[in-house]
């Protein structure tokens, strides 16, 4: 997806955020309030959004000088998670269709998003995923991926922020785990969810976790490891978690379900969808792919 | 009030909405948005936010080619506002305070503001009106208004936008006319009022209207005509409405009463109160003035 022009006034407020999160330096904000604006006057507008959050993230680490600001905030979410999956792995296991189930929880984590929102309250979370367990869902997009995580022999899990990587273990539980490799970020941006995370979740023990090698608040494949690219382009079902892996990955050639939920007008229209919708979606090049399961599977 | 970071995103916005509202031609958009940007990059943090405003205004005006881009829709808003006042007047009339209530759907009126947000339906209107006529007031800025008023040998009453200048006639109605001088903008800028919208609303027959020879959303004192600058020097009681007004003139050391709606948080946040809020207050310079209002009176 392609940056638009209702994206940078957001691009702005959020690096203002983002740096407010970060320090109480009135001086750093107003820097980088007033970089972002240089950034965004000579922008190439057929980039997608992530490799703008990519400058201003790296921006804000390089003025207040901490290569990872948002740290204690990721292991407040995990905590928090860890917390409330408890409870919510049993709510898997008893339901009637627990892949399902386990995607709406997976969706839920997607809330915890500093990309978009700096300030999330954790009632307002519990609120979400209860909303999200009962809201109305695609019941063909459930068949469609479950056909094609059937189907598949190398599935590529990325993984978007910390703390939603502790609901994301709840649906990796229900995939071929000796199929699936789960994709944290080279190095921290943001929220996103890194190793730690991914170790502090559970995921490590669970499955094979690699980074991409990159700092993109997404998944620029030119700003990742040649290694990753590689597993890339090996994998037959890519699961691409949040907004930032959909702006990035739209596009791309591959069998990739989306699963996020919708927080922006811009993406809502890109994706024909509301504001607040869950989804569970194709990649429009494989959108009319049907997975024939074969009874011997 | 100066600008703060918050504003620039908004800057960046509001811009692109306006530009949208004036012309489909996206690539008037774009370039728009990227002046506003470059405008923004070395912006001087001490003016006050309707200063770029007026900047904005100026650069969509002259990039699509119109003088007065949103005319046709100050019309509609203006023709709205009458039909709404015509039952609005003998409300105010009938009821038992008419000075609160004409105060009080002069407030609802600044909810037609297309400087904060372009799409505004009629329901919208209808409801604002309802909820202003009932909400909680403060009673005491209600008697310093009304003594002030009672006191005041000059009165300006520098008007906001089209359409909500058909509201400032209820207020006007209940003021000592002979005293009292409509100002509206001396040319056009997004709708705010210019002397064709004070003569549809029917204020020319009613006091004396003029302009104050600039094109800013707002009263930026060096930007208004000398014959404004000494009007507004002269008078000894200032009514301003809406948001500009307030940005403008909160640190000006004269008698002011700011009547307004709250619409965006850093104005809340200067004004130590609640986005959505009505305000009717007094300048920080003037604020502990109690207007003896003598029995002779």
């Amino acid at each position: 997806m392609r940056i638009y022009l209702d994206c940078i006034g957001c691009f702005v407020r959020q690096a203002l955020d983002s740096a407010r999160l970060a320090t109480d330096d009135e001086q750093i904000h107003e820097k980088v309030v007033r970089e972002v604006l240089s950034l965004a006057a000579d922008l190439d507008m057929s980039q997608s959004p992530p490799v703008i959050g990519q400058q201003i993230h790296r921006l804000i680490r390089e003025l207040i000088g901490n290569s990872d600001p948002y740290r204690e905030l990721k292991q407040r979410f995990n905590r928090l998670a860890l917390r409330l999956c408890a409870e919510l792995e049993e709510r898997v296991r008893a339901s009637e269709d627990p892949l399902e189930t386990a995607v709406r929880l997976a969706i839920a984590g997607n809330i915890i998003d500093l990309g978009v929102k700096t300030s999330i309250k954790e009632s307002d979370i519990e609120k979400i995923i209860r909303d999200c367990l009962t809201a109305d869902f695609d019941g063909q997009q459930i068949e469609g991926f479950r056909n094609a995580v059937s189907r598949a022999g190398k599935i590529l899990y990325l993984a978007d922020n910390a703390g939603e990587i502790v609901f994301d273990r709840l649906l990796i539980e229900q995939l071929p785990c000796e199929k699936v490799t789960v994709v944290v970020k080279g190095r921290p941006v943001i929220n996103d969810a890194t190793m730690e995370d991914a170790e502090f979740a559970g995921l490590t023990k669970l499955v094979e976790v690699i980074d991409n090698g990159s700092d993109a608040p997404g998944t620029i494949l030119e700003s990742c490891s040649e290694a990753f690219r590689g597993r890339f382009a090996e994998a037959d079902l890519i699961i691409a978690k949040g907004q930032g892996n959909y702006e990035t990955l739209s596009d791309a050639n591959k069998n990739i379900f989306f699963i996020l939920k919708v927080k922006c007008p811009v993406i809502a229209r890109d994706l024909d969808c509301e504001v607040g919708e869950m989804i569970l979606g194709r990649n429009e090049a494989f959108r009319d792919t049907v997975d024939l399961v074969e009874e011997a599977e």
